[in-house]
């Protein structure tokens, strides 16, 4: 199939169930937190109606079409420059019985759909707190990177507000902000069950955590082994080629 | 010094520095998370005056009085058996000018001491919710297991209250509980700074983790890297030998 393509786009092949992706070479680019992300949800029960909170190129939900048996999975993407690049992508892979993108700020998910209608919930937000780290000048990434229109707050707030009861929530973050993040997901019950830290080697300390939580489950945690991405060769570990499936990091 | 022993007491050299423990051998004897922990807080300013809750037999305070300069530190012990046989110990190691046991429920705290007047507090709290997890028949053990006398929200909440400002905490427990702890850290306004977890083996889960907190801190976390006590041969790893000095968990 045949999609419209900006001068400053370009399609990548995911090497994944022949999945591809449209990708703008200016904007912010997928990284292996999506990819691991997708990874750690495809335990979502089958026939699971979905939200993606902040989508970005539709990395997550493409995969996730593959990786489970998803009725149906929706992409939240507040820049509609990157929400039209992310229905091409859905449109290119013809996906779009499955999956389907709305431009608009997560805090106003309850003008689109019935609160308590998901089973899940899929999210990889701006990772760093306005108003600190070092700001990106491109206005695109900043919004990808940092938490300017919405805080985790406000991403934990509406995942809790759009599950069902025992739905589940799926998050992956930076492994600094984990008081923030375990402080209020137990606020918002959405208690957390499975928690993987993401280690570059064996012997470094974790970046990345992904977090698997349960609303209104009872206090349970169960701490996986650590994910760790590089060998003592500085090559892929076997897990992460497995997980990647020769898919490439852009 | 010769100090009184009890028929089923036994004095267990620890290998370092000189000094000896007692323990019983019908009771609580102390583990690898108390070690774990002693030198976890090695960190403590110089001239701290500490407070340990939960002291047990003395393993925490014994090894951070030759660990650290601190001052003074105070062991509080529920069990009044247990807290005759922590303070023998240190006549034992003629410390009593530095390390002292006081037999009382932490919540009973401010009848012994002035609130905000300590610079760090240590803790091995009992592991096990009330009425979770197998019953252990032996009173003693259960007290030291069970949060039979005091819930691990106690322990937070009155060490938040007895600590100076931007004092330290320092405590190691099981990290299925991560969740309660960083939950009741931040309430309590105990930021957590430092987080590692203990995993037996470089690919297994964690089953314990410590956590160093400070009060009233800005929120800034650092995961350390993963703390393996048996290498791939089943022994002891160099940094737990190191730790352990040829000291012998009993």
């Amino acid at each position: 199939m045949d999609v419209f393509l900006k001068d400053t786009e370009r399609i990548d092949d995911l090497e994944f169930k022949g999945l591809k992706i449209i990708q703008d070479k200016n904007g912010f680019c997928f990284g292996i937190d999506s990819v691991l992300l997708s990874d750690f949800a495809k335990d979502l029960p089958d026939k699971s109606n979905v939200l993606d909170l902040g989508t970005g190129t539709g990395i997550i939900g493409l995969l996730l079409c593959e990786k489970t048996k998803l009725s149906k999975i929706y992409g939240i993407e507040l820049q509609e420059a990157v929400s039209d690049m992310a229905n091409r992508s859905i449109k290119l892979n013809n996906l779009e019985n499955k999956f389907e993108v709305i431009n608009c700020n997560i805090k106003d998910l309850t003008n689109f759909f019935d609160i308590e209608t998901f089973d899940a919930i899929v999210s990889n937000p701006p990772y760093i707190k306005n108003n600190s780290g070092l700001e990106n000048i491109n206005q695109s990434k900043l919004i990808s990177r940092h938490e300017i229109s919405a805080s985790l707050e406000d991403f934990i707030k509406i995942s809790f507000k759009m599950l069902k009861d025992n739905g589940t929530f799926y998050l992956v973050h930076r492994s600094d902000r984990l008081v923030d993040i375990i402080y209020l997901l137990r606020k918002y019950k959405l208690e957390p069950k499975k928690i993987r830290f993401v280690y570059s080697t064996q012997n470094s300390e974790p970046k990345l955590v992904l977090i698997k939580s349960k609303k209104n489950a009872k206090p349970f945690l169960k701490i996986d082994k650590p994910l760790i991405i590089y060998n003592s060769k500085n090559e892929y570990t076997d897990e992460i080629l497995k997980i990647y499936n020769k898919l490439k990091e852009v």
